[in-house]
């Protein structure tokens, strides 16, 4: 960490902050320019508060060298971490494909969903039990009887489940979901982290909208500083100012991700783009510049789908994306 | 609300549209022109799911005519709501100075910040109990403690207390609490909201770092629709690609909330840039704008808060921007 | 296009304003609803302003149904544009490779890197003649030299050349370049777009930072509106909040472009990440997902580059992207 | 400057890089932590290419202490610079009123404008001649003839008139034009800024909508650095994810630039907002905030303007707006 100290500060001042950042067990180097004095620190400084610093009056900016992540930082874990679920290897090196409907709407549709992405090569089913709608007034999920139903299509299947938890009070539902998923707008849900930290099953952290990779690994520290190592990142799509597509998929992650985190990384082109005839080119994309697996929204009939239709393919074009994703696999970049 | 049809469809599809939209209770205006036919639909649109429409095979686009919100819409409200918390009344002519620390880190910090901001005319004090950090390994607030000791600040001064909750299983804490925050993180964490819309205590609810002015007044709309109707809508800067600041106040916001909903709003001006010397013309600026208050964050020491010292006055310094806030309510524009 | 009226307007206003209408040889159909009454307009609205129906007092808001462009719109082309340069055929189903330096340094670099990257499969050369540097401090270029040492390297390899013009005043130096690039910051340079399309060279034209899809086909509009309809569309990144790159790759242009327009998209990921490390796999990204072709950074001795070293490929970094695209076409999506 | 270098690097490398640097006139700091060696260049770093330093092999990161812009700094110039043109003096304490029509559209209108702004209290009158649209089709100005008709409302107010220039070409006509706006698109044309350094004209350089602050004060060292000092900075809305302004005002840029820069900065809220009804309130709050002045757009017949019309105010408004501004100019923050 460099700390640039101001201009016109005293000797008294000088003094405190270098007692103080001792006291913090780091070693400090002097560098004195002729207008400005910068203090190089050594030491872990992971824990050390920048924003601390900089409120002193001596400061004039500091920056990291260093990043504030560390059980998620591949410079303390090179080896990639692999995350199995049932017979998926997430990370693993083939890419891993999670499928299945925007929402669990009934016990037909979801089972008969279940069934299709099996075949088309999914390894997990997703569906969303309780959904975050910006409208009070839009369809809020089945709730408690959705995880019912999706259970019910991981024992008819053998597809392990993915689905999102939006509020800690939900967590004895999830007891036999298989990885629970944190949607982009909890990202920073940081009391909710915090316990999916202190369980043991994956986690599916989704970046936020406006969130920076850093942030997401810093969300991903959470998890992983209460004990619970499985985090599966996923990017889907970031807030731009473009409209043309839903979000912005900020394909880039993948690459920059695996070289800062030894997480693996999945993309979901189906919230990233809003639009079903966008997911297949993003899909092999994704994949094509390394991403470990894919979250895509299945629908048996998306024409009366109760929410997110418009992103939804038909199992048919899922199974599509599936067969291409496998000849591109040998290509990617890794 | 208009729907977009796609130019070659079928009568079935048509009819099928046609009867569906009927069954909710719409009446349809059919406008043929030689390459489009478009729809209008009569009726109360509100709790019809646009996306589900756009999912539809014959349906190009929709686009909606009147808001999606209803109870925070000025359209069906006309007069400012008012909310009155201690002295102040919020939304009521006067800007309301609301001021204390980032974090409440002792009982003499509090104690004596509460008393000096309240003699520099604050009406409310602020304190952070449970405190949001990036990082698992920075200071997470002093939690219950915390709301303790803002309680006996507010039995010392009289000064009504602001402080931000951040997952419902810490709602019992906050029975004393005159006014409950929610942060920028979790202005979209639904479930959270809508258990505060149980009850009826004041909400001051932030804007996200990448929510539209929509997005906020639909998550003001998730409070009031469970019946609690005492929503403060605060701007506290948005995400930007501009890093001169640590994020970017969109004093817009001021007359544009005003002119769509009846709901009080105040500005942060101490979030939005990070730095203190830029608080007090941001602070001006809001008022002469129109906003109905301030949250300005004070320390006794900045020096040594633990957190978010480089965007905190000192008390001297909110004593002058109170009085500037003063002169300047004359001019402001309303 | 759609225009919706405000709730209390008068009858003289109404009749004044379908007059208007008539006048620009308009259909016009009114829809009058309980609250709102909505005209939709028939005929050629191209060339009406959209800003100036806004600013009437009787008008509440005005929707476009069709989109302002008409010689970049693929509804009234449908075929793909194919242009060709040399041996290249951009659009043509094969994604051509461009590549070569940042900037033009030297003849000895200019030619060897030409050579370099002709034999690794590069169809067109690029190198910087005039280079657009936020400092005026920073190395500007070789200008008029540079561009006679891009022809000679065109004449010693065959390979034809592109490279960016800043102003209309350097137009006569382009004479012999077979391909003008219009950089991101000039993407709205109206008066030079306007001059490009009275020529009938090739025109790469790069999306700005903070440019939309539409704003982006505008612009195109504005070359072909001149006659000019060889425009080649190249995605370079976007300005975001995201700082891990540059900019950020915004990917889902491409089929966005490709379904909107005929004209070919090709891909800049060296100047969208500004990392050389990313580039490998966001090109096989690029392609994957449908690109016509990549513009790529490579230099000779990325050590000494007077510019943009950090994001250049060396020569064999080079060859084994355009091996792995060669492998990776039979499966792009299209 | 500072420079960290990678890990595993060699004392080649190393000895390399130190000599390059002496060779630069600077002196080196070196500091060896554990993990890292960190750099800190003494001397002018102002000239030095970053992202030449980047480049190299050996280098991780590269961060500037100090800005690379130097005639714009305060650091080097502390007295606020003052322009003065006809009776203004821009940044001389009292806001200036610029304000006028969007285009210059007749005779009759020009004049009309002129007489009304002047009486309200403007001393700069505003008007587009040139006219960037997005669109090929929409109205592109009088051109030539509109700086004809400026000049003649000119000669009969007295007011200085301040019109944008799109190209080098068009310079001619500008000879007897006070005030040479650079609009946002051509903020980074810098050919065009490189050619306005050589004359002695007051430019005013509005930001870019996606350019940062730095970016900003960098297009004006453009302008600075051939000669002429008199630049106005313009704040007119950056791009962002939000819609329901036309741009977003960013209004913490006035005490941003004031305290890196001496030059004047101004505000556009019309640009900015896109909406006449939020004119009001953000030009007093730039005022509050500490803005030299407002550049506001005016139209006698709003109605039937031929662009932009909806943000224009009616000459009433705007004497309201100037009156307001009077009023709380002693209260600004400076």
């Amino acid at each position: 960490m460099i700390v640039i100290l101001k201009e016109n500060h005293t000797p008294q001042q000088f003094d405190s902050l270098c007692g103080w950042l001792k006291a913090q067990k780091l070693d400090i180097q002097v560098n004195r320019g002729y207008r400005q004095t910068v203090l190089g620190l050594l030491g872990d400084t992971t824990q050390l508060d920048a924003d601390l610093l900089r409120a002193l009056e001596i400061v004039e900016d500091v920056k990291r060298v260093s990043e504030p992540y560390k059980k998620a930082n591949r410079k303390f874990h090179p080896a990639n971490t692999v995350i199995t679920v049932g017979d998926a290897e997430i990370g693993g090196g083939e890419p891993v494909l999670i499928a299945g409907p925007c929402s669990v709407e009934s016990r037909e549709q979801i089972l008969a969903i279940a069934r299709l992405v099996k075949d088309a090569g999914a390894k997990l089913l997703r569906g969303g039990a309780f959904k975050p709608r910006t409208s009070p007034y839009d369809f809020q999920g089945m709730r408690a009887e959705g995880i019912e139903l999706l259970l019910e299509a991981k024992k008819d299947t053998g597809l392990p489940i993915v689905t999102e938890i939006m509020d800690i009070s939900q967590l004895p539902l999830f007891a036999d979901v298989d990885v629970i998923q944190v949607g982009a707008r909890n990202m920073q849900n940081f009391e909710l982290l915090k316990e999916l930290g202190r369980g043991d099953k994956p986690i599916l952290l989704k970046r936020g909208l406006s969130s920076t990779v850093k942030e997401l690994l810093m969300s991903a520290e959470y998890i992983m500083a209460g004990g619970n190592s499985k985090v599966i990142l996923c990017e889907r799509g970031i807030r731009t100012f473009e409209t043309a597509t839903r979000n912005t998929l900020d394909i880039s992650v993948v690459p920059v991700l695996h070289e800062l985190s030894h997480l693996p990384v999945i993309v979901d082109p189906s919230h990233a783009t809003g639009v079903y005839r966008y997911v297949k080119p993003l899909a092999v994309a994704a994949i094509a510049a390394g991403a470990d697996g894919l979250i895509i929204e299945v629908h048996n009939d998306p024409e009366h789908a109760l929410c997110d239709g418009p992103q939804s393919l038909k199992p048919g074009a899922f199974a599509e994306v599936a067969e291409l994703v496998r000849k591109i696999t040998p290509f990617a970049v890794r």
